[in-house]
Formats: structure tokens, sequence, C-alpha cells
């Protein structure tokens, strides 16, 4: 009997069972263990939900997966869009009465209640998970002991930053329910290897007015070097149930969006008030402190070294004739990255992208058979590395042999865009969706434009998708503050051809003017050479010319005395004045 | 007795009384008999609400008329910020079971939704408005007879404009509530002059999917000329409410903002089934056809004229030692406006605004004693005019005798971002918040910025303020679509010392690029020269003296023609290169 079919077999009065991917972290990432979606529909991409109904396998995915989804889903398996037809609009066109069973830990709160408003008729049952019922190899969920950043690294403790929190909560709330083991991660000064490309301990936390910390994790993972200062309990993660039925009566701050509805439902259920907002650690681990810009920028210094090092060899083999595959580029580069101190794997799925294959912005070559290098054409490699003093996420795009006109002049409107934003000064404030269209204005002026957003966040030997800024055409109503870290990544795709990504990591920080109002703008933390064979010098101003100049000379100063030897000369040719 | 307590004494079981500067049409301009506010508080901004408890009188007013209203009130009222500390928090603080007596006729459905939701203690009761049963001597309700706009000015008829309207929302509703006097005078074609700066006839509409339209509005106030096609019943206002009744078992296309709460619950009391959306004539109304564009050009073309005749004489009468004072100014400028074909009336309140008061962006000279011309300094002059044609609205800034370099400064920095904006081009689908920061730029770079949004949309002989299009830095998710007018105004306010805007219209027109996407770009409707003395040419790229250079160009162009004598050498001489 199938997965699909014991499932099927258990459903009792439900009507369908649903999988999201996410487990009751909510996050992208998963340890094998909660990989459910996968395990039920064979589906392994990074996002999308499955429902079983009585007779059918319905999954949802996202534009990346369209493709893939088919090769790895059973037969007659009603493949949906995630985003054109939702699994939303599923729930809403379900008969009258109908039963939607659900793990509620595997879901936000938030979602939950959108569905609901958006399908009355339906009950949405919550119950034992029916997909482990069905998993008798279930891999083991991780054990190992974490490890924890020292001041020197992380600016304050965590007891200072449980004073800094309680101040942004109390009295609004007595208590703050931090659900999102990224935030606990941040404010314990503790990282982990819990799940792939993002350094947590699976845990959450209570953070009470008066600063006490209530921590569910297992005591035995905690380093023996944890400083959390006066005031901390650990607790089995099993005993978080009691201890939101003893939250009766108080304000409970919860982020509706971050928090899995089971533990609101738990809250509600105790009797307890809910305050609604923000996780209060989003903001303050978003903008980071003086001590975590520096760490973050000595990781950059290192990951510089390494695609440095990829580039260079990169373009030595190409000269030699080679064209190796995507895979094998991708591992090249991580072998470089992996020869750095403090270096603990890669901060997300290396996007290793050639010829056409880079027109797919979120393209994966691990989801078919890699394409090798073209004799002539363009390859794009997004990639990010996981250092113990912060994260990185950097592309290049590489000429590869000859390219065309065409491609100079559309890597050139590209770089304008890139250059507008990197240059771009505003005051205290301004929110991302206002800068958005500085990166967009040269492509547009030409007809062209990009699919995705322009910036997000990146934290600090944590997410590589950190919230809650981000720079992008949809409204986003968080302003930038000084010490959060972007990225700068406008791009253009042209599908079957080629595609063009240009990014760097960039921090906020103060400016000078005579003005009457604070002036924020970026400083670049990624220094590694762009490939000016793809620039049409004609095309850029005086004043962006000065900015590649200016870059590229930051870019010498700072990895040329880390590098010796071939990549040396590669790097002082890459950096020369165009 | 005053008029209060006469309220008071008719409270009864209510514990207050609502007053909003609305009447039953929810705009910004009334007619004398619907001044309810001005009636009971004395206040006669063109924004606020007052509340009348039993002891007390409320009133609310924004940032423009802090000052005013305590002038205009009597004494004893407690005044509040309208933003700042809203009526909203009034309610939700007042005692459980509290009743707030109001007019559904004068609240929207929306932000009586909204005021319920943030106050569920409170119950809010509807009835026969108070204030009209205390005002034996309310004025007449405006009675005079509409005008027709010839299709030669409209480009469609009514009954085109019904077919096409009918279009967006059927089968999604079988009859469409259109409540708002400027919707139903763009979808007939009709104007009127029941209220000050809005050319409309106060009335609403039921425009069923078949196209047939049921028009409440007193037979005798229309026009012979009018043209509305087959289809077409005129219906007394007062039978609206039975032919709502009639809608039971109908789905009905509701504006929930623009809707008063009484037609809603109406609807609901009847059995019809509600479909919130967007009010079908708002999208059409703003992105205007060639024709309504030929004749809005038409109508800045006669305002260019009249004000450049008021430049001219402004400049004869300032080097002759003469400082006249706000309203004399506002006066003139009005004279010149009426002296062109097919003026009908200010499109709003004159900012006619002398040295400091300029630094209030909505200052009103007729709220206290109009100030003179300084002997040196800067003079900002926002009007605009009503034509049959069209609707206009620009603002000048204007040198008096010497001004500062750091005017010059700022006048040029504002310039810049008025000049980017002019010149941006973006792809089809962008929203005005992605525009907004490229007419702040050049501002924010050196530490200024202005309080206020970048561009409003403008109707065609309707609003000056219209929508559902705008720049701002707020989110706005409606994507510009050719034909749409929009205002172009940064400016910069230094508050007790001077005030700087440029404001001109422009039109969103379809232009030529090589790329794969459509572009649209922004074209000047507005043609009435800027103060070169204010410029300070040095910090002007060549594009931007370019624009410079050909805006004044088209100015001497389009409007030299329709001048003579002095006009005429001071506009060559206000448009010669720079």
């Amino acid at each position: 009997m199938s997965v699909i079919q014991q499932i099927q077999a258990q459903l009792g009065d439900l009507d369908a069972w649903l999988v999201p991917h996410e487990d009751a972290y909510l996050g992208e990432y998963l340890p094998a263990a909660n990989e459910r979606l996968a395990f039920v529909s064979g589906f392994t991409g990074s996002a999308g939900v499955a429902l079983v109904t009585r007779d059918a396998l319905h999954v949802w995915v996202d534009g990346r997966y369209t493709v893939q989804v088919k090769t790895q889903v059973p037969a007659g398996t009603q493949v949906h869009h995630l985003h054109e037809s939702p699994i939303a609009d599923f729930f809403a066109q379900l008969p009258q009465g109908s039963r939607v069973g659900f793990d509620s830990y595997c879901v936000s709160a938030r979602q939950l209640r959108l569905w609901r408003e958006g399908a009355p008729g339906v009950e949405f049952v919550h119950g034992p998970n029916l997909v482990d019922a069905c998993w008798p190899s279930r891999p083991a969920l991780p054990s190992a002991k974490g490890f924890a950043l020292p001041t020197s690294l992380t600016g304050k403790t965590c007891q200072q930053k449980r004073q800094d929190l309680v101040r942004g909560f109390a009295p609004k709330a007595d208590v703050a329910l931090i659900a999102q083991p990224d935030s606990m991660a941040w404010l314990t000064n503790l990282r982990g290897a819990d799940v792939p490309c993002l350094p947590v301990l699976l845990m959450r936390g209570l953070l009470a007015a008066d600063g006490q910390l209530k921590m569910f994790v297992d005591q035995e993972r905690l380093p023996a070097e944890a400083e959390l200062g006066e005031g901390v309990e650990v607790l089995a993660p099993a005993q978080l149930a009691a201890e939101l039925t003893a939250l009766n009566g108080k304000k409970v701050l919860v982020d509706e969006a971050l928090t899995p509805a089971y533990l609101v439902d738990a809250l509600k259920a105790a009797g307890a008030t809910l305050v609604l907002g923000a996780d209060p650690a989003l903001v303050p681990k978003a903008a980071k402190n003086a001590v975590e810009i520096t760490a973050m920028s000595e990781a950059h210094l290192r990951d510089g070294v390494a695609v440095s090092q990829f580039l260079c060899w990169l373009d030595a083999i190409v000269a030699q004739g080679q064209r190796p595959d995507e895979a094998a580029l991708a591992e090249q580069l991580e072998g470089y990255r992996k020869a750095q101190a403090d270096y603990l794997e890669p901060s997300f799925d290396t996007i290793s992208a050639a010829g056409a294959n880079a027109a797919l912005p979120h393209y994966n070559f691990r989801n078919g058979a890699p394409a090798t290098l073209p004799q002539n054409g363009l390859y794009l490699v997004d990639s990010g590395g996981q250092y113990r003093l912060g994260t990185t996420d950097v592309t290049r795009t590489v000429a590869i042999g000859e390219i065309s006109d065409e491609q100079r002049r559309l890597y050139t409107l590209v770089l304008k865009g890139h250059i507008a934003l990197s240059r771009a000064l505003f005051v205290k404030g301004t929110c991302g969706h206002q800068l958005d269209a500085l990166a967009r204005s040269p492509l547009w002026a030409q007809g062209y434009d990009y699919d995705h957003g322009t910036g997000h966040g990146v934290g600090q030997c944590l997410s590589v998708h950190e919230g809650p800024q981000r720079i992008g055409k949809a409204a986003n109503n968080h302003p930038l503050l000084p010490g959060m870290v972007l990225s700068n990544e406008p791009g253009y795709y042209r599908e079957g051809a080629f595609g063009i990504r240009i990014e760097n990591l960039v921090v906020v920080q103060e400016r000078q003017a005579p003005g009457d109002r604070s002036v924020l703008g970026f400083a670049d933390l990624t220094f590694i050479p762009m490939d000016k064979r793809l620039v049409d010098k004609a095309l850029l101003s005086a004043d962006e010319l000065a900015w590649w100049n200016q870059y590229h000379g930051q870019v010498l100063a700072k990895i040329g005395p880390r590098v010796t030897g071939h990549t040396l000369d590669w790097l002082k040719a890459a950096c020369a004045p165009l």
C-alpha cells in the first residue's frame, strides 16, 4: 500500500489531509525528519503543499518547480500553481461541510485564519499528524549540541538583548511567545545545525516582561560555553504546552504570521489575552550593531577570497577550452569556501546556471541533469556561505568565450541599476518599496524588467532570507534602519537564452548631509570583482564609471592582501580601472 | 440656547451625537445646506469631525487647522488631532455600552465598520439628523439645472460608457450602486454647480448588468441637451430606498469606502448579496481617452495664458515696489482665469502664500489676516481652474526682490526632483509608490524631504483630487495607465521662513522602447514658465538643463501665440534658454 493509500485509509470522517512543506517551525529549510511533503509526494522543492483527498493527491508548487514536480510526483497527481490557483481557492470550492484534517503545528495562525475566512463552509480539523503515523522509517529529529557565539561576534549578551526586547513590548504585553528558532538563536547567541543552510537549534521561548526567559530545548543540547545570564530557565520542548496553560489571564505577544496555529489556539484555550504584533526580536535582529557588522564584514572578506579564487580558476579552465558542468562548478566553488576559517555550510542551494538555465532566476542544477558551460555565452552563479561570523550571498555573471553586444548592453543596464541602488541616499523612515525603482529604472527606460525582488534582508550566521525589511515592488512598511543588511540584486532574464544578475550585500549606514533630516545610504559588504568583459563602457555615465572603478579599487585593496600567485594576478587585472 | 445645548437636549438615551464634515455624498466640498460641522462648531475647514457629548463639544481637525480651529469653536471645546489622537481611539475609550448617535448617510460603510471593530463596546445608533432638527435657517439644497458635456469633449456617450462599465463587473454582480456624484457625472456626461470647486449634480445611480441605468436626481435638473441614450430612467432621489429594497436576491457591487453606511445597510436589509469592490467608474474615469486628453490639454493652454498673465503682472508691480497682500494676488489671478472661455470656477481654494506662510503646504489666506508680499523672499501660488474642457492645478514659486543662495539651492533641488519624475520611464504595471522616490532623491541626498504626496489624480471638469492612482510614499496598488492625469509636485518647506513647490499636471503616455515590456512615461499638460531667477544652473546636469530649455521652448511655442504685448515680451524672456 502506498503512503497516499495509507493516509487515505486513515482519513476516517475527514475528506482530506493537508501536508504543508513547513514543519512546526514554519521555515524554508527542514530537518530530514520533517520533510513530510517530499515523503508523501516525492516532490523535493523548498516550498509547496499537498492535499490527500479520498481519491487523489493534489500538489501545489510555484513557478520554480512546475517542470520538476511532474518528474517527482506519482502518476495521476493533480498539480496546481501555488499562486495562480492557490489552495485557498480549492478549499473555497469544496462542498459545504467538508472536513480537512491538518496538523495545526505546521500552519501559521495567520494562514489558518485566512483559509478559514476564505472557505467558511469548510471545517479545518486539527489532529495527530497522519503522515508521521505512516512513516516507520522516519529519520530521527536533530539532537546534536549547538554552539555559542562569543560577545566579540554578537556585541551583546543574551541578558542585554532580553532587556532590549522587553523595552519594546512591556507593558503592552506580560510575556512574548518567540516561536521562531532564528529569533531564539539571535536572542541567546546560540547556533546549531538542526536544519541545512540555517545554523539554528530548533527551539522556542517565552520572554517575560521582567526579562526572564524560558527556553524550550533539551538541556543537553546546549553547549558548555553558552552564556545566558541570570533568569534563564531551560525546559524540555514538551513542557511548552503546560507553560502556555499557565498564562491564563496574561497578555501574551504573538506574531500571528510566525507562530503555529496550535500554539495560538493553546493560548486562547488557556485564557490568555492575545496581543498581536511582530516578533519582538525581528527588528533588533535585522538592525545589526557595530560588532555584528564588523563580524559580517570579515565573513564577506573571507567569502571574497573564496569566490575570487573560483572566478580566477574558472577563467583559466575556460581559456584552456574546458567546459565543466554546473554541478562540478558548484562543487569547486564550495571547495574554496570550505578552506576558509569558520566556514560552516552553504547559506542556500547554489544556483550554478549555464546559458539558458540562468533565465530561471531560481534554477537548481540538482533538479535535473546539470548542463555544461556553453562554448560562448553567460554563466550565472548565485551562492553564499554560513560562517560563524556572518552569512554571505553573492551573484556574479561571467562571460564564457565570446558574448554578444546585446548581452553586454543588457548586463550594463543591470549594472546601472545596481549602481543606482548602491549610491542611493535617503532620509530616515524610507522603506524598501520606495527604493526599488532606482534599481529598475535603467532597464525600464529600454522596456526591460525582472520578476523578482531587488533586495532581501540577511542575518548574521542566520537566515539568508531575513525580514522584516525588503526592497521590492510590493509595499514593505518596515523602514530601513542603520545596520540592516540587504541584497542589491537586479537582473534580466531572457527565456531560453540567458540570465543576468549582479548581487552584492550592503549594509545601511548613516551619512552626513547639510539638511534637516537624517540621511542613510548603503555600504557594500561584498568585495568580489564583477566581470568587466560584460560592460559596455559607453553606456555608463561618469558617475557610474567612477563607482565601478572605486568599487574595484576597494576589492583589490581588501582581497589583494589575502590572496597570492595566479589569484592575485587575476584580481589585479579584474580590478584594473575600466 | 446654543446649537450644542439644543442637540444635547435631544440626545435622549444617546451619550453623544456625531457630526462629520462629510454629507451624504462623502466628499471634500459641500453645499451650504450640508455644512453641518461649521454650523455646529463654527469650524470652517475642509475636513474634520465633531462629537457632541452630554457635557462637551469635541472637535477633531488635522495639522492644517490646529491654529484656525481655536479661533472658531466655542470656548471650552475640546480640540483633538484627527490623525494623532483619532476619534476611533476616543470611541475605544468610552465606557462599555455607550451609545453614539449618528446619521449613517454621512459615514461610509467602511469607516463605520472600522469604528465598530475598534470599539466593540460602543453602540453606534443611526437616527434622523439631530443637527438638521436644530437648524431652522438651514439653506436650501441645490436645485439649479446642470449642463451636459458634448461627446466632442468626452469622447464617449453615456450609452458607450455604460457598456464599458458593465463589462468590468458582470457577471460578478447583477447591478452596481454608484454612490459618488463625480462617477455619475462622468458616466452621464453631465455636470452641475451643486458644490463649490467640484462641478457636479449631487446624484447617485444603479447600473444594471444589462446596461440599464437608474439615475436618482430630480428630472427638472437635467439640461435639455442631455444625451443619455436608451435604457436610462430618471427617478427622484427619494425613490432610491424603494429601488434598493427591490434588489432582494441580487448581487450588488458596492464600493464600501465611497458609499454611505445607510445605503449598504439598506441593501443588507433588502436581502441583496453585497459584492464588495471598487466603484466601476473609478478606473475608466481616471484613464482618460484621447478626446478627453485633447480637451484637458486645451483647458491647460487657456489656464497657461491666465497664469502667465498673472506672473507677468506680478513681476511688473513688484518691480514698481508694490507688495499686495495674498488675497489681492489670488483675486488678480482669478480675474485672468475668468477672462478665459469656458471657465467655471476655481478647482480648489487658492493657496496664495507669501514668505513664511508658504511653509504650510495647505495654507489658506482666508483663515486669518492675509499677509503682504515680502520685500525680498518667495511667493508660492498653488491654484487651479474648472473649465468645461477640463480641470487644472498648478504651483509656481516666484522670486520677490532679492532671494538667498540657499533658497536658490533648495528651489533647484526641488526642480531636479520635478524633472526626474517628469522624465521617468517605467513599465506597464508600475504603481505610484514605486516612482515617488524619483522626485525626492535630490532632496534626500542633501538631507531634505517634504511631508506630502508627490502626485494626485485629477479629473476632467471634475475633482482636482481624483483616485485611484497616486504617487506617494505609501503603497498605492493601482497601476498607472495611459491617459491617467497626475500632479508632479515636489516641494520643500522651512518652518517660519519659506516654502517651495513646483507643480505641473502630467498625463501618462505609451512610449516606444526596444525591450520586451510596454513602456510608459509622462507628458506635461501644464505650460507655464517656472522662475529662472530661482535656478542655480551649476546644480543641474546636462540632461536637466536640456529638460528646462525644452520645456520652456514648448511653453513659448504653445502660449506665445495666445498672448500679446507685455505678456508676450515677458513670456519670451521667461522662456529664453538658461
